[in-house]
């Protein structure tokens, strides 16, 4: 093989993903430089923390507070974004690929928000836009949309997508630990963040399924139309009655065709304890795809942490690479073009599960019973149990047959209004994925 | 865009792959137009059979029986390759590229065998030779390892890859069948051929571990070097045994760097049963793999049947389509040239599982175990039951920590020859993943 010259990397932030692929670049050179054609350079990292400035044992004179360095280099062949949060990061991708560099981001909420937008300015300027990372960490899930699953019209996306809340519920189902005791659990060990709002809240996931929704369904997704929900809601009671009932709880991002529409959405769900996807436990990711040629098919793996995370940012580097020595194009082949259909929420249609505190007489499931069939709602089976002797209260859980969501929360206005009904504790959607 | 002229498609072989291949190019035209950037025609089936000439209701001029139309003809760009079998295969696809034709293909036996020689060929003539259909039907494990795990080291393969032996072990696991009983079951279903040989064998495993071993240790492996076992020893008293310690049977494909070596083994494993590879039940497969910086991945789906196995072969096709229409080159970018360093399989160390049927005495235990301690295995915990007390026998399971194969089947020899054991009646390897 000719020698080739190397290809140059200007990083934009070396926090803990940074870290991790600089780590990277520098440990398994020789494997990265067989597989890319060329060396791999780290050129120049930008980092606005002058106290990480010669951090990982890199030299200080390649670190600048000064991304335009990065975009207006002629050195410079490939920019890789591991900022993180939409601004200033849009703006530095954007304005590295109106100047001619490759770009490999990790980026969720830039992809999710502006990822058609990015990818049209990259195809013009024939230059990458890659994002691998955006996504389940190093488990590849972008590229099976863009090459492996192409001949498919994709059905269904399942995927749990954030490490921090799988392993909350996981520890709340094996352990009956309360959500709050799980959360700290999850703290001390790293898995949640001191601010864990946008993990426990939906968002982060809802970004991500935005992604994919939109290389799923070769759509542009408004990502204001992504509906999501968290799981500070979920109580151990829901996790002993699920397992009673032969469910597992996750909070599942679920994209689906529904007639000329899709469903986007983000929520805790009841799903069959004896599917793959209830087994993914602990900070893992998995998504389950299904397509009208390859039938149901799962992939799982870390979907966080700077060494699997690096694994896919470097798998795009490297591919950019292969490229550049090829002289090959590397501008992304297919971009969506549809305008999203999105199903507004209220017309989605599945089955529920309901916990409630009622008074403890006879007459109230009838009562129940009755608003529901008012509303459309028919009732597949009831728990009743645990009487308050105290408060003559006791709990009834009720599963549903499939109804809509409209008719679901119409009926709740009326249910919360029975003077016989204390309290809806907890109304879950179920999934027969 | 630009209406690109149509990329035209030879394929050899319309069997039920073949078949498959032929109902999607034409049912989903649209959806396989759009991601190629311009149609996909077939030009020509080239097919021995003469009955099937004129099916899939295609017209019967694009048959023909001779493979030489399709390899000389300036019109076609792509042949597909769906004979499968090591012959006349193997000389078409070498033709066919040394005719500068692109070559998608989902023969496992040519790709095990021939696969490095193959790729040296395409690449000299600067065309494609793309086989992501030989292993796993539409599930993504060639892509993968060519671009999405690149960044790696690629420390172990476990892989469920035959659905014909994991449905017959699932059946065997969770209904109690014997072996004959689930093999008759599935070929009842479909799931199994009249003769099953191949499949039950562990030969059809070994052609898939061989490709995938090649591709995640990027080295050429000589195809006689892979051990490989069967299914057919296997009895349900194994796996009630196995459910007893906590462990599932399954038929595993193992790959893993052994200091400077690769092991590459096909047997029947004892497998935890909370690993998720354990759960991967039916007719489905699964390839677990653990990298350097990705920690461990798994992919999962149909492993065979038209229509996953289309999934793959059209994508193989819209990737060629693609690059052709954008002028790229085609050809593989990197192609394995270590020589193997495959460790020989009796220096392989691992745990093992001994069933054996004994005289019901005193003292038996004690002679098995000095035997096993002559060649420096030790014992991990025994299981001693259900004496016949007509044949005054004993069934007696020995779980031993690692040990060289070397050493184990030397101590079976001596074990075998001892008075007080009247037949060794299975052993199985233990593997910690």
């Amino acid at each position: 093989m000719l020698k080739k010259r190397a290809i140059n990397i200007a990083l934009l932030g070396i926090g803990t993903i940074g870290s991790g692929v600089v780590r990277a670049l520098l440990l398994k050179a020789k494997t990265l430089t067989r597989q890319a054609g060329s060396p791999l350079a780290l050129k120049l990292v930008v980092e606005k923390d002058i106290a990480r400035h010669g951090s990982q044992g890199l030299e200080k004179s390649i670190f600048t507070i000064d991304y335009r360095e990065a975009i207006f280099s002629s050195d410079v062949d490939i920019v890789v974004e591991l900022i993180g949060g939409e601004y200033p990061a849009y703006d530095y991708i954007k304005e590295a690929l109106n100047n001619g560099k490759h770009v490999v981001t990790a980026n969720k909420e830039v992809m999710a928000k502006h990822g058609a937008e990015l990818l049209s300015i990259a195809r013009k300027n024939h230059v990458a836009l890659r994002f691998e990372a955006s996504v389940g960490g190093g488990i590849p899930l972008i590229s099976p949309f863009q090459r492996d699953l192409v001949a498919n019209d994709i059905q269904a996306i399942y995927a749990i997508l954030n490490g921090t809340t799988n392993y909350i519920l996981t520890r709340m189902a094996h352990d009956g630990l309360d959500f709050n005791v799980a959360l700290k659990q999850a703290q001390k060990l790293g898995y949640a963040e001191a601010n864990p709002a946008n993990d426990i809240g939906g968002l982060d996931t809802a970004y991500k399924l935005a992604i994919l929704t939109s290389l799923g369904f070769d759509m542009i997704v408004n990502f204001d139309d992504v509906y999501y929900e968290g799981i500070a809601k979920l109580r151990s009671r829901d996790f002993r009655y699920a397992n009673e009932l032969g469910y597992a709880i996750k909070l599942l991002a679920i994209a689906k065709r529904s007639d000329k529409k899709v469903e986007t959405r983000v929520h805790p769900v009841f799903m069959p304890a004896e599917s793959l996807l209830a087994k993914v436990d602990g900070v893992y990711n998995a998504i389950y795809v299904t397509g009208d040629l390859v039938g149901n098919v799962l992939f799982y793996g870390e979907g966080a942490g700077p060494s699997a995370t690096s694994s896919a940012v470097i798998a795009d580097v490297i591919n950019i690479a292969q490229n550049i020595n090829n002289k090959q194009d590397n501008a992304p082949h297919l971009i969506p073009q549809k305008i999203s259909g999105i199903l507004p929420m209220e017309d989605i249609v599945t089955r529920y599960y309901f916990r409630m505190n009622v008074l403890d007489r006879a007459g109230v499931l009838a009562k129940i019973a009755e608003v529901m069939g008012n509303h459309g709602i028919s009732i597949s089976s009831v728990i009743q149990k645990e009487s308050d002797p105290h408060t003559r209260t006791a709990e009834i859980v009720i599963m549903t047959h499939p109804a809509t969501e409209k008719a679901v929360q119409e009926a709740m206005k009326v249910i919360y209004r029975l003077k016989v009904v204390k309290e809806i504790s907890n109304f879950i959607r179920v999934e027969a994925i």
